[in-house]
């Protein structure tokens, strides 16, 4: 039941973003149409230009609308290290951490047999042939710590060992962590790469 | 601190959304580009589409992209009976119930001195004038049960009172309700509303 068939359409369409249910989508809908129809006109073209425009970096695969991306255009940054992700929102976490200089090679994902997901699908051999023409001195993968994680990760090491220094993200308690409510596999590797407490 | 030019406008433009914060945007945008390009642009074309077709009914003022509303062009509803609403999301909560086979009359919201909204601009002059050209039987107040909602049902009551019968939906307790939490208005409402059970 809807007021008018566009408004009907416009409803369905909104059920495309994550998290958005059909009352939302109603809710959504109905507010635009009521309050806000010059930033909803807004929405429709930057959704049109940001769709049709942003491709991927041609060095590192980081969505841009550029040939290079912010990163790989920046000369103050490290070309040498380069950071390996699983999907552009994690080089916005690493960027929000505030920490790391380099650059980053974006991977389309994890490998994950059984969703059909091989290295051609997540961009794994680019990233060997980048790597072997670009040199870089340090790799630091920061894959998730999901079994599809881990394999890839392995799966780099193998591939890369001989051509680069190869590092990963440590792994332990998370700050604000309650060892109690920690779950085994991570104490364990935080156990295992203890630090040495300065004397 | 975004990917791209292009990525960050289409994250602002998405917080015109309701509920949509900075993090919300980014996940939705990020998504889109990822993995739904298509369903992306369809959602570009079909909030132009909405945003500048839809209009409102010309009997009723419910949105509307033809020059009457679904509700005033099908015959089969009661055109003696207009229910009052404040907002298109109202007329689909009647609609949603199920019962309602009249027709409505929507007003841009509630009076509100303290927010400037006078009688013009939630459209009364019009309602008024409606009513004297079409004289409907019944008139329906379904307005919110608030401060504003009430000062509206009562601005109706005292300029159409002469000219058509006026009912209100009943205040009483809601199904499912639980007397121990709800508001002593209500309750009282409910009191002095009380039916009478059949013997």
């Amino acid at each position: 039941m809807s007021l008018s068939p566009l408004l009907d359409q416009l409803e369905r369409a909104l059920r495309c973003l994550p998290g958005v249910g059909q009352r939302t989508a109603s809710r959504m809908a109905l507010h635009l149409l009521d309050r806000d129809r010059d930033r909803g006109l807004h929405l429709a073209q930057a959704l049109e230009a940001a769709l049709t425009q942003i491709g991927t970096c041609e060095q590192c695969a980081v969505p841009s609308e550029t040939a290079l991306c912010r990163f790989c255009a920046d000369s103050t940054r490290d070309a040498g290290l380069w950071c390996v992700v699983s999907s552009p929102a994690d080089v916005l976490a690493m960027e929000h951490a505030g920490l790391y200089r380099g650059r980053y090679y974006c991977l389309q994902g994890t490998l994950s047999p059984l969703d059909g997901r091989g290295p051609e699908d997540i961009g794994l051999p680019r990233l060997y042939a980048r790597v072997a023409e670009e040199q870089p001195s340090e790799l630091i993968i920061a894959l998730p710590s999901t079994v599809e994680g881990e394999a890839t990760t392995f799966q780099i090491q193998v591939s890369l060992k001989e051509t680069v220094r190869i590092t990963r993200l440590a792994q332990g308690v998370p700050v604000g962590g309650d060892l109690g409510q920690l779950d085994a596999t991570t104490l364990s590797h935080a156990l295992l790469s203890r630090t040495e407490v300065p004397r």
